[in-house]
Formats: C-alpha cells, structure tokens, sequence
C-alpha cells in the first residue's frame, strides 16, 4: 500500500475451523474514489459460517467474516460524489469487480465476467487480502459499492438486506413476482423471511415451504398466504402444479425433483442456497411442463439501491437478534441449529 | 367401439425387445370430427427404439410405433371443417388431450394438465389400446390432430417434422432464437439437424456441438456458422460464456455442467432428449450466471401448423433416407449406431 494504513480492529479466523477472535487489520486511506464507512452493526450470515470453517475449500487466513455492514461515512476521497460524511451507508457481499465487461457496463457488476471480488474471503484485483470484511470498526470500500440506508429504517434491522434482502429480492423481480402470481419461498430462515416479506410487498400470493409447522405463525406475519410442512403426509402431492415461481433458500439438494412437481407449466425453480452437492434432477421434472430450474446471487449495485429504497418504502427490514461480537462463536452454533429468528446482527460498540 | 372397425394392416413388437412384425389392427371408422388419413410414410424417432424395448417402462403392447405421419385425407366426418379428402396431412407425436386445461385452452395441449394422448403407447381418453402409431396403413385421428403439409415439402421429407421438426421449433422459438442470438444444438441426429436448420433460418449464429469432427460438413451445409468437436484438447475451455441457448438432443446426463459453462449469463440451456438417469447439475453451474436449465416437449397443434408452415416457407425438411418397412428392425440396429443421416423414413407403399 502506498498510503498510510489505518488501523482497526476486527474479529477473525485465523485458520480452518479456528474461533473467531480479536484481531487487528488494517484499512487502506480512502483514495479518490473510497468511502471511508465507520460500521455500526454487521449481519451474520449463514455463509460465514461455511467460509469460516473453509466449506467450500479455498479459504484465506486471517479472515475476517461480514458482508452485511450498516454504517456511517466518516471520510470520503475527492472525487466521491455520491456520499457525503455522515451520511447512513451499507456494504454488501461484494466491493469490487472488473467494471469494464458486458455484466458491468450493464451494472450487474454481481456478475461480473471475471468475477466479482467478494467484500472477504477474496483477493484484490492486484492481489492482496486486504478483502476483510464487516466484524470490524471500519472498511474502505470504492463509492460505486456502496449504497444509501433509507432514513426510515434502523441501521441494526437494514444491515441483512445488504445479503438476503438482495439475494431474494433480485430473483422475485427477475422472474416477475407480483399481483397474480403464486410464489413459494422454500425455506424460513434469514434468505427466506426476507423473501416473503419481499415477494408480498411486490403484490404476489406467496406461500412458505417448510419441513414442518414450526413457522407458520411468522409466516402469516410477514404476510404468507399459505404454508405447505412437508412433514405432512401428503404434502407435496397436495401441491403439485401450484406456483409461477419458487425461491429455494435451502442449501440441500434433497426433494429438488419434488419442489419441481410444484411449478404450474413454465413455472421457475430458482435456488439462491448453494447445495455442494450435485443436485440430482431428472430430465422429467424439466420436460413434461417446460419447467426451469436457474439460480441467481445477490444483486448488481443498482439493482441494490432500488431494493433499499423499494424496503424503504413499505418499511421492511430484517426480525434481528442483535448480539455483542463477543457472542459470535456461540451464535454460529445457534446459527446451525437455526435457532435464530431470524437474523443474527452484530453490535459493533461492543467491539470498539 | 359402436362402429365398424376398419381392418388395416401394421408392423408391431408384440413384446418387450420383441422384433417388429407384421400385424393387423383396427381403426375406428371417423366420427363426426375425425379425419381417415391414408399413411404415405413414417419417419423411424430414435423414442421408437426405446418404446419398443420398454426401456422407460409401462410400454403397452402389441405396440404398433410410429409417430412422424404423413399421408392424404381418406374420409372426413361431417363436421370436419378443416379438411377435405385428398388434403396432405400429418399426424406427429399426440392424437388427443383433456381439451379443457388451462394448457389446452391456450392451445398448448403438449402440456395439457392431464397428460396429452400419445400417438402410440398409451391409452385412449375412454381407457382402450386404439393408440397405434404410424407403420400402418390408415389411421383414424380427431381434426384438431392433424395440420396440413405444405405444397412445396414432399410428404417423405416432412414426415420427421412431426416430432423431430417440432420438437426443436418449439423451445427455439420460446426462448427467443433469432438474429443476434449465439445458438448451440448439442448432437447432429434426427433432432439436431431440424434444429440447426430451423436455428439458421429463424437468423440465430448457429453452432453445432458434436463429440467428433465427422459431421462438420454436413453441418456447415445445414446451416452452422460454427462447430465444436468436444473430443478435441480444450474444445470445452475455448467455448465458456458463448452461448445464449443451448438446445441438448443428446439422450445422456455426461457433460451436463460442461455445456452450461458454455452459457452466457441468463443463457438457458433447453433439454429435448430425456436421459433416463439424474443429471447430476451443481448449484454452481447455476447461480453465477443466472443460468436456466429448462426442458421441453414438442409443441401444441397451433404452434405445430405454424412450423410446417415456417419450413414451407423457408424450403427446410428433414434429410432422409427411405426404407421399405421389411427393414425396420435392421433400420433399429442403424440407429443405435447413429449409422443414419439423418432420419429413417418408412415408404408404406411396401406394407399394402
């Protein structure tokens, strides 16, 4: 780095499977493009879990975890001019990507032909591993991924739209969630709960999927329509040819074939968990309706700033359990149990 | 059946695996919206081979297969309006379905809700055998069954496009095939050389995917403006994110995730061909590029008169090589070599 650095505190990984502890990193000085972000609360999301044990292989140490970050602009380089100091700001699952292929031009930067660069776990595009993530007291991030917080939503409850509001919201509008549609959201979890509050603020007849009843009565909160428990005898075959479209939240491969039996002819199967394993899909569950199976991952920086403000406006946010960083080892064991409900946000006071 | 049964002579397996034989069936004199049509030829579908050995199960026999029929109207019923007697028509892979669907009412009775009717292996709507195929001479099929043939087609050149024609038509048009657009079809057979004809004339950048370079010519003179040979060192590596659809004829789950790597972001990848094993698809091939798996099964009757009437247009038939019915059970063992370029076509003259 040419600059100075600043330091900062954090909570990291150190190894495979290692708890995760205090830390110090360090942050670049803002350039001419970066926003300097003093972060207020962190979102924990399922995927940290899985990076922090090294799940899906390739992991870099130290690592520090977090890709829901609310914050505060606390400086912003000379050519910033989308944010000023002060003003209430969000990072999400990535902070940089080539902004130069088909994917960028069209700001779908989350696709980025060359992949987009995750906020941690990840190099920089000149190859250094200062992609730390938001478990800390502050991050430089360029101006064109960061987004603007609606004044009407708390930072705490705002922090989990940066992954799973996004991550939910980008395929109910891909795929045209909306008045007279039936959308199926397999899964409650904190992916799932942001789905259906997303999908019945878009005006669509959702309804939550799920192994049994246990979540019925949120459901019916957020403003599901119906719940199908799959535990139920008879389930799935009460179901079948029912829905436009389902957003599966879960990452398992099992009972794929049968969600499938659920789409309407040319209804949409669309997963945002990502299963590890194969998914073992029969060409019959594809042919004989002209049904799709696809898959789609956050958003573009664009699409994310409409997604805050289209939460903003019908005042959704996150069910959060808000916890001092202090707890994030035991909230990774609740997490994996889905003993949350529905999102686990990091108070980083607590850190500082 | 209340009327007289008209005798007619056929070519059935009368068991699983059994050879093709001569046979003698019945056909119902038409009611009042039936068409008699008098079979001139009958294209040999590779689903033949399979139906007749059982290999997908609950196969009916005796079998009399065949579902790629043209011939000229015999006898019409009297409220039979769109047709007269001596009209060329054909009759592809359906003879009827619930007609009341959502599907049906859309005129999509493929994916008619209840199942549509086969040409051959399956039962009737009241719950008889009466569904015998094509190697026979005459056969009896509701009005809204048959489409007519083109001036300009000879009746044995269009005969394969009853299912082959049809059956790659349909998901080319559905998905959008057209100037602009970068289209694969995975193997040059009966299906893949409809496809890549119809694929070129409807303006797309056609390229043939094949495991070996044998069928190069043949393809660059149907109309690819491209062909990979994915036998060859790197053919697979060369060709990531090209294509915005892939039609797969190919009946096999292998290479599954290599094609979709071949996809551009938000391409679909549409299965024709049914592997009778999972496919063993990962989430990754999915999410990164909001990729689509799709399937899809030959068309409705609109969408069915709309693609003979393209190919009229457009001079396209099928590439054919004519065969006395005597040799039907050699023209099997052909196939299962790929030793046919590029359909089998049955002249029923030599069954009368």
């Amino acid at each position: 780095m040419t600059k100075t650095a600043i330091k900062t505190k954090a909570y990291a990984a150190v190894s495979a499977g290692a708890e995760v502890k205090p830390h110090e990193i360090e942050r670049r000085e803002p350039g001419p493009y970066d926003v300097l972000i003093d972060i207020k609360f962190c979102g924990v999301c399922h995927s940290d879990v899985h990076q922090v044990k090294d799940d899906w292989g390739g992991a870099i140490y130290p690592m520090v975890p977090g890709h829901e970050i609310a914050g505060v602009v606390e400086r912003v380089g000379e050519k910033v001019t989308k944010f000023k100091v002060g003003d209430r700001v969000g990072v999400g699952c990535m902070v940089d990507s080539c902004k130069e292929c088909g994917s960028c031009a069209d700001g779908d930067e989350n696709y980025c032909e060359k992949g987009n660069i995750q906020t941690y776990n990840a190099m920089s595009l000149d190859g250094k591993n200062i992609n730390f993530g938001g478990y800390s007291e502050r991050i430089t991030v360029l101006e064109r991924f960061v987004v603007k917080i609606p004044d009407n939503l708390s930072l705490e409850q705002a922090a989990p739209l940066l992954c799973a509001g996004i991550t939910t919201y980008s395929p109910l509008v891909h795929w045209k969630a909306g008045p007279g549609k039936a959308v199926a959201v397999v899964g409650l979890g904190g992916l799932g709960h942001m789905g259906v509050k997303i999908a019945h603020a878009l005006g669509a007849d959702v309804t939550v999927i799920s192994r049994t009843n246990n979540k019925k009565a949120d459901a019916e909160k957020m403003g599901a329509n119906d719940y199908v428990a799959t535990a139920e005898p008879g389930a799935v075959e009460k179901n079948q040819n029912r829905f436009d479209l389902i957003i599966n939240t879960v990452s398992s491969a099992a009972d794929m074939n049968a969600y499938m039996g659920m789409l309407k002819r040319d209804g949409v199967m669309c997963l945002v968990g990502a299963p590890s394993e194969d998914l073992p899909i029969k060409a019959f569950s594809l042919i004989p309706k002209r049904t799709t199976l696809s898959g789609s991952t956050i958003g573009g920086m664009r699409e994310t700033q409409e997604m805050l403000d289209f939460c903003g406006k019908h005042n959704i946010a996150s069910d959060i359990e808000v916890i001092p960083i202090q707890k994030i080892n035991e909230a990774y064991e609740r997490l994996l149990k889905s003993d949350v409900r529905y999102r686990f946000v990091i108070d980083i006071a607590s850190l500082k």
